[in-house]
């Protein structure tokens, strides 16, 4: 029997399809049969993570346990969270799960130093900038982080939130560029786009800045976990 | 709670997908929250339909149903398939669930009936076009139904199996045109993309003929199954 792998989603669902899309597309596979099972509990229940770590709202955690578990009854062998920001509780999650849970985070830490990037600029929630998980994560791969002003982290949350996440095309992007040139005038080599809706905004907005997309860097890792051999494009 | 949806996929990956991206984007939702939550079993061990309903292949109905079985005990209301070759089966698979299974030929022969089409050419494989379901479905709907050429048949295949099933983008898409055009020479108003193939192939080459997309008419019928409203643009 073929492993599988095992999706964790709702967190968004948009960011959720864009992972699920990437694995499909970076497997090298020439029939239906090729490709890899891949379980999806796209599960919208699961509370806002940013709002929880910020103490303004409920504990994410039993419901993406409640995900993990069921995907395990499904027939995964390895589990993804295509979210940065709940990756703030990784380490509450992993005790209930019998199988592995990736670290979305230190898969892009290790495909940064791979890259022989030494300083980058981070784009993500202020559940994920506020927590400092990225920051923890590069630091013990000896990467420097910067992170937007407060303005323009207002920017940032404003295309994660009322651009992708409410499916809203037409938003400005005017204030998002100023913070990222911002960032790479601070002298950030590429940007992490540290939260699932930003590769999803790149791609549909065609923003054109050097940029680690860890949706793609995550989708790489589940392939290899399942023994599975990577097309040739890899990771975008 | 709320109603759960239930893909039963790898009919193939892509499609899949597709599917789950459309669910997404026709969703009037403006948080994660808001979203219907899905369940998916990217189930690629299902084996090849077309070859089965052939006579050349294995009978997918058992791993069809194992999906669907999983799919319910993750917590799914209501399930889809989204591959219409499959739907030869729908009949063998309804049995084994306790929660109803959508069909896809049967919600797109009343869009093309609502859409006052009187005479459709039929895009799709050779599983679906030699068992008749779409000829069955249409006929019950009093829409005519145009099927191509042997030749242009084999042109048709050529764009599912040797181009989106094997993630090839570099296919000729010349005997495909022929094709279509020799369908609306015959009087069609329009084409029934009868594989979920093709909806994803007419995007990613940007395919510009009158279509009626069943991934999306299925969709649509989901999202209305689990009392959701649909968003302005509807169906595609």
């Amino acid at each position: 029997m073929q492993k599988a792998i095992g999706i964790i989603g709702g967190m968004g669902s948009l960011a959720t399809c864009d992972l699920f899309r990437k694995i499909i597309e970076m497997t090298d596979a020439k029939t239906d049969q090729e490709h890899i099972r891949i379980c999806i509990d796209c599960n919208t229940n699961i509370p806002d993570r940013t709002k929880a770590i910020l103490g303004k709202g409920e504990n994410p955690v039993p419901e993406i346990v409640r995900s993990g578990i069921r995907l395990q009854s499904m027939g995964a062998d390895v589990l993804v969270m295509p979210c940065n920001t709940a990756h703030y509780f990784y380490d509450k999650l992993t005790p209930f799960f019998d199988i592995p849970l990736l670290n979305m985070l230190q898969e892009t830490a290790r495909e940064i130093q791979k890259r022989g990037i030494r300083k980058i600029g981070l784009l993500a929630t202020d559940g994920t900038v506020k927590s400092r998980v990225y920051h923890t994560a590069l630091a013990a791969a000896g990467i420097d982080l910067v992170v937007p002003s407060p303005v323009g982290q207002t920017s940032v949350m404003d295309v994660i939130y009322n651009g992708i996440k409410a499916s809203n095309r037409n938003i400005g992007l005017k204030a998002l560029y100023e913070t990222i040139d911002g960032l790479l005038a601070q002298g950030a080599e590429s940007l992490v786009l540290g939260c699932t809706e930003l590769p999803v905004a790149f791609e549909l907005f065609h923003i054109d800045r050097p940029a680690i997309d860890p949706t793609a860097v995550l989708a790489a890792a589940a392939i290899r976990f399942v023994d599975k051999p990577l097309a040739g494009r890899g990771i975008g």
